[in-house]
């Protein structure tokens, strides 16, 4: 990070010296992301100082950077330069930079792409969003189940200077279906001599084109795996995705998922790069949602008042957000569970049983943290007069019971939107913080009624 | 999923007709994490069910078993059988599963391996938890500077069968100082004659072994690495990283996260391995510490009270609640987009003022539903007589600050805590929460103090 910052210092008076030669020698030796991210410093220049990158550097860096640049840079291109550009970049990029572009530019982009590129990118852009047709690259290396490790060795030195990855090659049938794979190392490691369908593996884990994106970076994280194929309805092959794009879909799922638990609808873009509209958007439904149902907690209240000593007013938010906390504490945990796949259905009794003992300890411990407190600093240190016995009684029975019943209603909700279909992340804290603040006051209210009955 | 359940079945029934062949027949092609998964299914054969598979294939599978089933698959084990599985898994997955088991399983471990494999342990269990020097591999591909791609590519066909990975090899000096690398793609395409040091790239990323793992992770994703070599205070290669570590641990960071965002200390083991007290460990701490500070709001309220109308005690809850939701929001925002680099530090004046337009939209549509609701369902519909226009207005404006409020606190406080080197991530609802609740209460008592003056 200091680096880059040193770097774009200099860059900043080379540019000024108009030293051009200097920056040439300055990017030259860099990754494409870190030149794309010095480049972005000065959205002035960008146009000028790209074009000073070499060809398929440039192509790199076009790549990695942000949507807004790539916008300024593809309008500043010529038909050859856009040619060139498009011609180093892999067809899973050029899909994922149109995505994001206006319709004039898109139509460009595959009015200058060769007709094979141009029915590529339909093709992926024909699939669903979010599945793993829209993900995959169609760069792959396919060999013959027939021929001799040293022919397919020597089909890689032909052919793999364009594909995404060589390390794992598929071998398909006239048909194009696929009938296994060989990893690089084990052609590598084979006597030449050998035939691909001795070596091949046909053990093979494949996605259809229309999973969805997530189960594929998911198996993709479970078996290790480089490289996942994708077929389509008739088990032909048609790309693969690697593991640097299941690395975004992880990255891109957990952000999802922690959106729902704090109560947004997911969004795809970086948080700068959002408007303001679209933000309002992702947060004001659940946000009306839960507090249309929090007006049940007003009616609670409206309904005892009166009835009670004034003084269990003061403790409702410290009940109910100690509620809140533990049930959230519990759904989160077991939300993050379910998505990773460590806790199954069938746990639920499990789960329900640890819950239970855990909210056991949680919520004595709590109990008589507030007891205490209550009688020994509010009553005796303070002189609160209104703090009796029964007071301090109906409060502390109560922080015991809401801690149970969170941590319950916390674990079950979630297991239970999984068992109907529905997506546990939307029953985290929010959520369970609402049911759990009407609960805690029914319980509080009922404990202090009984009790001065 | 279906697919493993179907199998288990089988399994099941060629165990009870005791079909030893059967079941090697059915084993021999899964892939070794489902048959890890299958196999637990029978705890208590799972050692006589282990001894069937073939060797290599056994080794595989024991890595990918749950730690308690590999202690008892441990402890079942001849020296014999326990030195044929250790002399087929890498060296980090040895250390993965050293470091879960009890001491006197670990002193058999080092005891039965040899001294070199012994030493690489050690050293690696020497590193820091967390570290790059623990989640590294010593298994990796050197290669010296002065041969010719011929020469490496044969020495990869000598030694690469025990390497994690051939896909990267590593250029150093004698003194074992890292010069650059090739990739076997490199290998592949380059002319046999060339020599190493003209076609090695010298640009090359690198980390120390005292590195945190959430950066080596971070590194491997923003640049698409398949493998991250780790060095030494000298600068000598001391290891590699590779990709399916590091998805692992952008898993784990992810839940660490998430389990921070929901106020509980990270724990790194599955939620069903973990024990009551060890949760209760985790849990405990911040649900007293936010209770402790929940209590503020009750002085709030006792302070106010009596002095006000009674009817604005019965929507503290909601108010409240929108708060924390709307704050919590915002927060879990920053937090997620700070850990993915996506915000940094300097974009803390945009943010503020994205957030502000976000939280004028979103209060001010919350308070006219809340003044239209007050008025049209609970006064006009409902007929309730405490809610008058004064009141309506009281509390359809403080929802409106308190939205407002509640997301300048929950973006300012994640960077802010980030600025002072703390984990932006304890920043998140719960924490928001609580300082809300408090914020709130304040604004909605002092409006309608001064509605009623």
């Amino acid at each position: 990070m200091e680096e880059l910052n040193l770097i774009t210092n200099q860059l900043e008076e080379l540019i000024e010296a108009r030293n051009f030669s200097g920056i040439k020698e300055l990017l030259k030796d860099m990754e494409p992301m870190d030149i794309s991210l010095v480049l972005q410093e000065f959205p002035k220049k960008i146009a000028i100082l790209f074009r000073i990158l070499p060809k398929d550097l440039a192509a790199e860096v076009f790549v990695e950077m942000d949507t807004d640049f790539q916008e300024t840079l593809l309008s500043s291109f010529t038909d050859t330069e856009l040619k060139e550009v498009l011609d180093e970049i892999y067809i899973d990029d050029t899909v994922d930079i149109i995505e994001e572009m206006p319709a004039n530019v898109v139509k460009r982009i595959l009015l200058i792409s060769d007709a094979e590129s141009r029915k590529a990118i339909n093709d992926i852009l024909n699939y669903p969003d979010d599945s793993a047709g829209s993900i995959m690259t169609t760069e792959y290396v396919k060999l013959d189940e027939d021929i001799t490790v040293e022919d397919a060795l020597k089909r890689i030195r032909r052919t793999g200077i364009d594909k995404e990855t060589i390390y794992t090659c598929y071998v398909t049938n006239p048909n194009r279906q696929l009938l296994g794979y060989v990893t690089a190392k084990q052609l590598l490691l084979s006597d030449e001599e050998m035939i691909i369908s001795e070596i091949m593996d046909t053990n093979i884990i494949y996605v259809n084109t229309h999973e969805d994106k997530e189960v594929v970076a998911k198996e993709m994280s479970k078996y290790d795996l480089l490289a996942l194929p994708v077929v389509d309805k008739e088990n032909r092959l048609v790309g693969i995705v690697t593991v640097d794009d299941a690395i975004d879909v992880i990255e891109e799922e957990a952000t999802e998922d922690i959106e729902k638990m704090a109560a947004m609808l997911p969004s795809d873009k970086p948080y700068l790069a959002t408007s303001v509209f679209e933000i309002w958007k992702q947060r004001m439904p659940w946000l009306l949602l839960l507090m249309i149902t929090a007006t049940f907690t007003s009616q609670i209240i409206t309904t005892f008042e009166g009835k009670l000593s004034a003084i269990l007013t003061a403790f409702i938010p410290m009940l109910m957000g100690s509620g809140g906390n533990a049930g959230g504490q519990t759904s989160v945990t077991i939300i993050r569970g379910l998505a990773l796949e460590e806790i199954r259905l069938r746990d639920i009794f499990r789960i329900i049983f640890k819950e239970l003992r855990v909210s056991i300890f949680c919520g004595g411990v709590l109990g008589i943290a507030t007891f205490a407190k209550l009688l020994l600093i509010d009553k005796l240190l303070l002189g609160n007069s209104e703090i009796t016995l029964t007071v301090a009684l109906v409060v502390s029975l109560t922080i015991v019971l809401v801690i149970i019943i969170a941590k319950l209603v916390g674990c079950i909700l979630p297991v239970l939107a999984k068992r109907i279909g529905l997506d546990p992340a939307v029953m985290a804290s929010p959520f369970i913080t609402t049911i759990v603040d009407a609960i805690s006051l029914l319980v509080y209210f009922g404990i202090a009624t009984a009790v001065i009955l």
